[in-house]
Parts: C-alpha cells; structure tokens; sequence
C-alpha cells in the first residue's frame, strides 16, 4: 500500500519529515497558508547530507479542509502558541482511519487532543533535528545528529508509530519508537523549559552567552533540577547526569539563539504554556517547589504583553 | 557660615538637590563631566512646582580634583553601576572635615565608601524624588510628593545630617534624618530590587505591564515576601504589608517604564549589584533563600552581556 500523509505546519520541521516519506514511497500532501504560491509552483526544496529530499506535494491545500480523501498520517508539525490550536487543524481532514502525529514541543501538550479525537490513534513525536527554513519552500538540514522519537499516547505499543518510524528510516533519516513517549517529551524539554525562557529574557541570548560564568552555569543546573523534580513527580523521571550532560552539550554548541529567543526578538508569540507554563501548573498541581521555573514563567508572561500578536 | 557643597553627579537627582542647597544660601558646586559647556554657560534650570530652583555653579568642574577649597558636603548622587566607582569620584576633592553625602539606590552600597574614608562622617541619603533630566542643565521635577531621607552610616545620630536636612527644608524642600538609615535603604529597596529587575528583563516594563494579572501580582509579592525575609535576616526588617502597599501603589501611578528597564532598552549599564546582586549575596551569607531574587539576578547577569558597556 501506499501511506497517504497529510502534512499540517510545513515549518522547517514539517517539510523535512514531509520529504523524508516521500522519499520513502509515501503520498504526501502539504497545507501551506503563507507560501501556498511558492509551494504550488515549485514544493518543497530540502538542502541535506543526506541527499535529495526535494519534494512536490500529491495536494496542496491553503487549509486541511480542502484535502481530498482520507490520510492514513496526519502529521502535524507546529510550534505550540496562543494563536495556535491543533485540534481545529486537525478537525477537517481526520478520517476514521487516521492516526494523528504530533511532531511539537511541551509538556502535556497531547491531552487536548486525544480528549478531543478518542477515537483515533494519537502518536506523539519528538524530533531532535537541526533544520531551518531559509525561505518559501526552501529548508536547510544541518547537522548529523537527526532523530525521530515516536510512540503512542499516553503510553504503549502502537502500531502507528512503528510503521511511521520504519518509513522514516526508508526515507533515509532516522527513527525510534518509545513506549513512553510522554517520559520522552520531559526528556527533551528539560533543555526547551529551561534555555529558551532564559534566552528570551535576556534578550535572544546564544547558548554561550548563557553558559558564560559559573554562576550562570549554577543557575542552570538549580533550573533543570526543579524540572527534573517535577518530571519525577509527574513519573516520567530524567536521568540524574541530565543537567550536566546538558551543560557539556550546550557547550559544544554554537552561540545559536533558541527559538523563543528569536520569536521573543523578533515579536513573535512564543511557546510559552507548552514549554513552561504547563510545567510550573503541573508542579504546583502535585506539589513540587519550582520558584526559579515559576519566575522565568512570570516574566514571560509579562514579556508577552510587550510582544505584538 | 555659607556651607559650601560640592556636587558629584549631577543628574537629575544632583542637580535638584543642587538647586534646592543653592535656594537655602549654600554656595554649591558642580562636577560636570558631559554637559560641562552647557553648564557653564547657564547653570542648571530646574522646572519645579516649588518655584524656581534654577542655580549657577559657584564653580563648574571637570573633575572633582579641579574643585578648589575644602566643601563642607560632597553630595554625591549617583547611578551605582559598574561603570561608577564612588571612592575614586570622592577621593580628590575630600578634606579631612567633609562629609559625604551618599545619595543613592541600593543595599549595602555604603560600605565601600566607609571603609575608604574611615575618618570623615558619611551620610546615607534614600531620596523620593520624581525628577528627570530633559536635557544638558535642564530637569524637570515632576511630583507633589518630593522626600530626603539622611542619616549617619552605619546608624545613630548626625550633626552633618541633622544640618543638611534643615538646608533642604530652608531650601524648599522636604527632609527628615532616620537614625537606622541602612533600614531607610531597605525599605526602599523593597520597590527597586524587584520591580527594575522585571521591567529590564520584561524589555522595559512599564509598572501596570508588570502588575496586570493577579499571577504577577501574586509573582510580585512572593518576591517582595523574600526580600522581606533578607532585609529582616539582615536586622533590619520591613514592615508586614510592605508587598501590598507596594502593589496598591504601584496600581496607581502611571505606566512609568523603571530607569533599570529604560537602561536595559538603551544597551546602558544597569544598577544590577547596588539594587540586587548585594540582596543576593547577603541571602546568601544569611542563609536565608532567595529563589525568585537569585533567578532575577541570574537573568540579569546574562542579559548585561547583550549590553554594550
């Protein structure tokens, strides 16, 4: 059979994964808003090492209600702000047979939608990949280290997931499925929750500029340690080494500005809830003591007011 | 006797009080350092309910080492960042009978200015005043309710204190002598420490942006609540409706960006150690913790390194 995949949020993101199951035999269709001219005309074009992802969509849609047919995979790519609601996207185009994937960033961020679509499958994916969208249609892959987590929500086997990772290795990337995908969105944000308020509040702060003293190191670490105790309690625990590990990797890393700092700098809305605020709600629901998320949250907030919606 | 006084830093604070000691009959001078032209050629204009304040300098200096004679009172006015060293501002222009005035915001800033001239009085200045320079010689004085709060430091009584406040009541102005100044710096503090660390890291707050929801009002107090438990760790406590009071306040005044968040958005330096940083590392010694205080600080500290010095 051939898959059929909706692509909703053809972001950075979305248009990689979106050429890495075309290239892997899938039937992918896209809806672009903004760039619907470019992407009708020419599709996607994926600069990669690992070769050519370039991709034309089967359909392009302006919004997933006009997509023709049912999607096995609606693969929904999105950066998780206040103006943006992805069960309203996801609505129209979902068919009895859909698995929905959740390719986003956040904690707790897959329970609107699985309240919202109990009938369909729901896999939430985590993707570590340095991608960046240079201009309409047009996405650079740059680094190595390029992975898909994928697993069924809550937790467990799922069969969704396991095709869909199977695909993107086809593809030429990589994938794994993760029984306790919901541990593996804690794993990843104990960096997001932290490095991208901090960026933001300071200004679009780089990864050094951050690192840059021991006391700020200090405060990372005290920082990821209320997240890792909320993680605990919430019982998706990180590993004891996370901080550090994290620290020594950011290190290595250029003096990249994270993307709520570049949302922040540029006026943007930012990931705020799915990143931080459902984190200090879900500290305070069980109880756990977070002041320095809880301030990094409150000046956020307040930042917000400053920023153009 | 003509007391004569020498100002150092003359901003809007400085050259208020300037005019308000010319007023009392002192003969006053000035250590300009950019407006030194401006000055010269037409003293300062001070635009004030209280009448005309406008003074001319008896002497208009570059530096504190060109001041002839011996001043009865350095008043020394400063923005205490780390650009500023008030023991090296001091030093040229000290007699062995002056005393100085350290007119300033923050904790813990006198004592550097103490231990480097053990042999004169000093005298702490906290001073309420709403004034802002509108350009080289010309400040405005805008609010009805205009306070200089004086005292020896570390505490107990002061001649030189006692003196200076009744010049600035003959002047015009109002003043009083507190015998636990170090305890008037903190309770002044209580606004400065918190709010101007928000409004820089918010992009430059204005005070309604800061309290508009009740979870910042509720962020607020609880930050207001450690530097309560600080300032009485420190001996010298707050009283219990500090935070409320603060708040009410703050409600009611217009929606004035602080002079940290207007520093911040103008890549200037910022009063970071004077009016947090100290705060912080007495918590520290003290053992008294300071979540919410210690992430503003941290914050703070990596945003100044986007700010040009």
């Amino acid at each position: 059979m051939t898959e059929k995949v909706l692509v909703i949020g053809t972001g950075a993101i979305g248009a990689f994964y979106g050429g890495v199951l075309a290239k892997a035999g899938c039937e992918v269709s896209a809806v672009a808003r903004s760039g619907f001219d470019a992407v009708s005309a020419n599709g996607y074009r994926i600069e990669s090492h690992l070769g050519d992802l370039s991709w034309r969509p089967s359909q392009v849609v302006r919004s997933s209600s006009e997509y023709k047919g049912e999607p096995d995979y609606l693969l929904v790519c999105l950066k998780l702000t206040v103006e943006t609601d992805p069960v309203a996207l996801i609505r129209p185009a979902l068919g009895p047979r859909t698995a929905i994937v959740l390719v986003a960033n956040g904690i707790d961020i897959d329970a609107p939608v699985a309240a919202a679509f109990p009938d369909n499958e729901l896999v939430a994916g985590v993707a570590y990949a340095a991608v960046s969208r240079e201009s309409s249609g047009v996405v650079r892959h740059h680094s190595e280290y390029t992975r898909l987590v994928l697993g069924r929500y809550p937790g467990g086997p799922s069969s969704g997931a396991a095709r869909l990772a199977e695909l993107i290795k086809q593809g030429g990337s990589s994938a794994a499925v993760n029984e306790d995908i919901v541990g593996a969105r804690w794993q990843k944000c104990a960096w997001n929750t932290v490095f991208n308020p901090i960026s933001a509040l300071g200004g679009g702060l780089g990864a050094q500029d951050i690192l840059g003293s021991e006391d700020s190191r200090q405060f990372v670490r005290e920082a990821i340690a209320e997240f890792a105790a909320i993680a605990a309690a919430a019982g998706h625990p990180i590993p004891g080494d996370t901080a550090d590990k994290l620290i020594a990797g950011t290190l290595r890393m250029p003096n990249y500005v994270s993307s709520m700092g570049q949302d922040q700098l540029a006026g943007r809305p930012m990931e705020t809830e799915a990143l931080l605020g459902n984190v200090v709600r879900i500290a305070a629901r069980l109880g756990v003591p977070a002041p320095r998320l809880g301030t990094l949250y409150a000046l956020l907030k307040m930042a917000e007011k400053r920023t153009p919606a």
